[in-house]
């Protein structure tokens, strides 16, 4: 077998057999196959796609190519939960303290965001002294001690896939719903979970851009964890508008921790009860959905699951007093007002120029060396379908640290972002399924 | 301009422009693009094709990225000819001595052959002593001298298109006309010449396989060249079967040196005519086609090609002998005869079988780096169209030393490539336009 004729097999649309798919990635892992041969047949791939069953293979050989976690010891019932990306998306730091707090193993490696805001790890991080850089032992040991831990020193999983995500990301193949579905399913079966919920966002603020590749692509990732004898539980989300409340890391964190007190934006409620369900479902804990919505509820009314978070945040050597006291966050204090310049109803919030506002207020990094300020981002006082006076505050931007060109650039964008229009408008749809 | 975004970009579908052209070509030359970024944008361009003025950018780009030869105090008329390969192509050991001989200026540059049958430059080296390292001093020199030079070294000709050719092969991004258009066109241009003429071969043993993609890889070319201020001629010829009666090193050379001893076969006759008339025209050495051909003739009916031959051959430090004395070659006495097993019509001749046979015996390499062996090879008593008796010599195999296992793997070969028939059967067409 050779590479070269394997590439011209997917450039002439052929289907690859299994044997042919391990041969590219196990060849590719050992430096056999160089790396122009692997973007040339990515990039064959993104023009004549995979099959169902060429996407399974994929992902198993990914799969294969690393460790393969195992925590069945700890609980036949392992969650884990994962979202394609968001502006605004805290839901890990709700989701994941409500679930332990009602006997749910929650397992959560994580990576740190590249691109407009912070990823799950940053937000954590932006906790002061949290740690989030466990071993692999400190991580089983804290997950059987309080049922829940989250790290960002994942151990050697899916190692292939590490090396050809870098390269799609220089070579213009990240847009293939194949390749998309082959990286985050080999990554969550093999760090393993057995209750997978994946949060597939669409829209402004996500990479997929409509409801029907979003569909798609769960579909996709639904059937390939089936032909691997997995299930995923997929939930559809728009991203149109920036989720909940607040958008930087330390001001996510707040608004968390708001949510756990129960004052919440209701749209990141909606998202997190859905997939809070689906978990509890899973992982036999509630009965039936009404029960498990009833679960939801008691966890946060009874201020469990903002003690498990307090429980968390000491775990992993975090400072717990912040929950009492956001002071801890050194947040700038006078924040830059963005007011209504006429009455009416927000018509649009656009999410992707909000994350590209918080970016340049210093939420979020370029490359994995770049330095966040965590205290950096942007508060939404109005959302879409919101009423607003004219010279009402629309948004805040925090930030510390921005030379006066950043900042006139970051109002064009928090500016772009806001519509307000005469007629009155239904907030959008969140969920689609 | 950052590589990845014009990669998306012709993943689009888009035009690029010629500073985006240059940006790719000259950084890529300069190693500040990577070679997996090429391969992608190379695997985009076969999908997604590139215009005739991208493919005329590209040409332009390969050209500045070395050196550009120039003759024109020498002649302003400098033929050279060049085909895009096909088995038992000998025409330029047969070309180059009769436009010589006319008074033609001819400057040949060209490569050792990869794959079935060995390159021009090889069949000259089966020559004893016969020198092709010439430098470009020396090569100038002797075009001034004697109108004639062939040369395997290349200055610093297209330099970008030799590192892109080798990037292509080894990830199945070949077949692609523009690419294949700017990888010959800009060699030739660079190389020097006035004159141009193209033999575009289609067919079995060409790695164009229909005449239409042939017609449109020749237009493609002329056009190409054309916006960039050059004339090139294109013939289009078919190579379904072998060219002449010979293939292999020097079985070749020995078949040229009878043609300009006025022993040819018609085949290999016919496209070098019509190359010739087509450079007499360019340099204004015949008023028109009809002199042109009596020129022809008559440099073969007066030796005068032949006296020409053997002059190149002493200045190229070769053994002008072989002309009187085939016994040079060392040929092997007896080679194998494949006799017909029933009488008829070659229906078909079938080269790429032909090709492989010839390979195996010894005749063509893998690698730059293998040995050839210049008797090798296999010449062809009958061919398509030509009546057979039972029992007749098909063809003669010529090897010094091959395993029991190839030469059973080459006689299948040998055998699949002829093809008996019991009605009469016109011979092919060869030249097409």
């Amino acid at each position: 077998m050779r590479a070269v004729d394997l590439i011209q097999k997917k450039k002439d649309g052929l289907e690859h057999t299994k044997e042919e798919i391990d041969f590219l990635i196990e060849n590719y892992t050992k430096g056999n196959i160089e790396d122009y041969q692997m973007s040339a047949w990515l990039m064959a791939v993104c023009f004549q796609g995979l099959s169902d069953r060429e996407t399974a293979y994929l992902t198993q050989s990914f799969i294969d190519s690393g460790e393969i976690l195992d925590f069945s010891d700890i609980s036949p019932y392992i969650a884990d939960k994962h979202s394609t990306g968001g502006v605004g998306d805290k839901v890990t730091l709700v989701l994941i303290p409500i679930l332990a707090s009602l006997g749910v193993y929650t397992a959560k490696l994580s990576g740190r965001g590249l691109g407009f805001t912070g990823g799950t790890i940053d937000k954590f991080e932006a906790i002061p002294n949290f740690k989030c850089e466990l071993s692999i032992e400190e991580f089983r040991k804290q997950i059987k001690d309080i049922k829940v831990a989250i790290s960002s020193q994942s151990p050697n999983l899916t190692p292939a896939d590490g090396r050809i995500y870098a390269l799609r990301d220089v070579t213009a193949t990240v847009d293939n719903k194949s390749l998309i579905c082959a990286s985050v399913v080999s990554k969550k079966i093999a760090s393993g979970a057995t209750s997978i919920v994946l949060d597939v966002k669409y829209g402004s603020g996500a990479f997929i851009k409509t409801v029907e590749e979003a569909r798609e692509l769960g579909e996709l990732m639904k059937k390939t964890a089936k032909l691997l004898n997995h299930d995923i539980d997929i939930v559809i989300s728009s991203m149109e508008q920036p989720l909940g409340q607040n958008v930087g890391n330390a001001l996510e964190v707040i608004e968390a921790i708001e949510f756990l007190k129960g004052n919440y934006k209701q749209d990141l409620y909606d998202i997190t009860l859905a997939l809070a369900v689906k978990t509890l479902l899973n992982c036999k804990i509630a009965q039936n959905e009404t029960q498990a919505r009833e679960m939801f509820d008691n966890s946060i009314k009874n201020s469990f699951a903002l003690d498990k978070f307090r429980e968390l945040i000491k775990a992993q050597k975090g400072n717990p007093k912040v929950i009492e006291d956001y002071g801890l966050f050194n947040l700038p204090k006078k924040p830059l007002e963005l007011k209504a310049d006429k009455q009416g109803f927000v018509s649009k919030l656009d999410a992707i120029e909000v994350a590209k506002c918080a970016k340049l207020l210093g939420a979020g990094r370029d490359k994995k060396t770049d330095k966040i300020d965590y205290c950096a981002g942007v508060s939404l006082n109005k959302k879409a379908g919101d009423y607003v006076d004219k010279g009402e505050t629309l948004a805040s931007l925090y930030f510390n640290d921005i030379s006066s060109v950043k900042i006139e650039e970051a109002l064009k964008h928090i500016n772009c972002a806001y519509q307000i229009s005469d007629k009155e408008i239904a907030p959008p749809l969140l969920i689609v399924r």
